[in-house]
């Protein structure tokens, strides 16, 4: 099974907003944000998360919404950052969350 | 009676993305985005929304996380950007949404 994704033509960034405005996803996010690409588990060990299931629908928002690729391989699912699609159609966009979660972070 | 509002430091990121990962919501804070003060009822004149009920959560989602300020004024409501405070904490941020929701547009 493949899974389908947006063309970078097809993405909207309302749909962007709501996959990055949740906690979880934008953590997931910060941690593909490192480049390369991860599978599922090592994200999940990242965070410290161990209910998978509740990923899989988390996976797929992001998925859909343009932010991720996400490509199966054996048991688990690889995973990566579109960053190069959403730079292209939103300068600064990524950045500039990526950013304030940093921000988050440091004024706890 | 007055609206609780999140004070700049107490804005998360997850927060804002997700008060603007919504069409009408979006649509809404580009319409405030054109300055000033502006009353409900002349923000969904602009949208062309008639259900004052579904707005007034949608308010409440831009409020409460730090987007808007609202404030009762008679029998209507009072709404404004906090542009400078969304600007100060995550510098770039709303104009990259709202550039990006520009190409959106443009983009069909």
């Amino acid at each position: 099974m493949r899974y389908r994704h947006p063309e970078p033509e097809q993405i909207r960034v309302d749909g962007v907003l709501s996959a990055l405005g949740h906690p979880v996803r934008l953590a997931a996010v910060r941690v593909l944000d490192e480049g390369g690409v991860h599978n599922c588990g090592s994200v999940l060990n990242v965070l410290g998360i161990t209910a998978k299931s509740t990923m899989t629908h988390h996976w797929r928002v992001l998925r859909e919404g343009g932010v991720i690729f996400q490509e199966p391989s054996g048991r688990e699912n690889l995973l990566r950052l579109r960053r190069s699609d959403l730079d292209a159609r939103y300068p600064g966009l990524l950045d500039a969350i990526l950013s304030g979660a940093a921000t988050d972070d440091a004024t706890g």
